[in-house]
């Protein structure tokens, strides 16, 4: 649910999500409630009540949306989520749950935000994928669309395996190793020994170590 | 810095940021290392040493185009910034000092990630956007350009206000109160009487303890 399909649709007709729209593995429609506003001119925002800068999105044209959208039945297959900076942090624990589901219908927001009935009418389940402010929910919502459906089977071809990276179970939480591919050497900077070795036990120590390391050093708050 | 140069065009051409760049606010442009490559197939990644499932990008592709592109001279202007999830977590406070600049270079990752010469050559600033895995770097890219935009003189319009919104300077770290606009009962809810009371200190007052009370009881991490 957009304003702004067009930034769906754009993104969606790109790279590895068109692929994975057009193997069959993941659907994606766009509803703008622009388009059930019963304004005559199409208006889906007003001004706070209280006074203040920015305009509201008000209930109308969002609660018909929402209720014109066909729904699955059961209840642990279908998610409605609200993109919104005041929503539980994203992460991948909650991107593989998501992946699980069946369908999944997102709100993105505009403006100076949704009328507050929005929330206790429809009670979405909100979420933010970090502490900072963009313009509308629309590229929060391809994040989690790119990121979920990573999770779901088939949707990566097999040099874009979901494994081993930063965040994914193969991991177990920690920041990824660091990656060396040919020349062997390249401005004078060269491959670390052990990774030519063949020795595989060697290989796994020295990355599990580097792995470590790079936590350590740059996100310990991981380590806990 | 892109192999999907059409993901970072397609989400330009729409909406805000569309208009920030017809306005002469802020200049995208594309670069793609797959131009750069001295491989005869044009390749860009190989598999990593060591062994391993995924691609590895490269080092030549990468730092001849990072070579080719016009930089300005002067340090405290410019930034490089690799989107990685090993990188600085992202806020809006890094979002308002990047704004300052005058040219940054995003460099988006692929695959498995990259070479780590590319890391220790080039020394880019990471940046994370959250603990979550994402197919490349360009929508963490397409979430920098519009969270750093949005602080940069007449990019947005008078109703797209910066401030007041959760996380900018207006509500010094605190969720957003929640907003009401017309009508004042919607499906039995109704707007909160004060809001309506055109009494602005007590109006001032109801948002400000609203504000406190959705960041205690949801963040409460951002009251330390």
């Amino acid at each position: 649910m957009t304003l702004f399909p067009e930034i769906i649709e754009a993104y969606c007709s790109q790279s590895i999500t068109k692929r994975g729209i057009e193997n069959g593995i993941i659907t994606v429609n766009t509803y703008n409630p622009r388009d059930f506003s019963k304004d005559k001119h199409k208006k889906v925002d007003d001004t706070p009540y209280g006074g203040g800068e920015g305009m509201v999105l008000a209930c109308q044209p969002i609660f018909d949306c929402y209720n014109s959208i066909e729904k699955i039945d059961k209840k642990e297959d279908f998610e409605f989520i609200m993109l919104s900076p005041q929503g539980e942090k994203y992460n991948q624990e909650i991107a593989c749950k998501l992946a699980q589901k069946k369908q999944i219908v997102f709100l993105c927001g505009h403006y100076e935000g949704f009328d507050e009935r929005i929330r206790i009418g429809l009670k979405p389940r909100e979420i933010s994928i970090g502490d900072y402010v963009l313009t509308g929910g629309e590229l929060a919502c391809l994040v989690l669309i790119d990121s979920i459906s990573r999770n779901i089977k088939n949707y990566l071809g097999h040099d874009e395996s979901a494994h081993n990276d930063s965040f994914s179970e193969g991991l177990k939480g920690l920041l990824e190793y660091p990656h060396y591919t040919k020349p062997r050497e390249y401005m004078n900077m060269l491959v670390p020994e052990v990774l030519l070795s063949g020795n595989h036990k060697e290989i796994e120590e020295f990355r599990k170590q580097e792995s470590l390391k790079r936590t350590k050093a740059r996100r310990p708050d991981l380590l806990n």
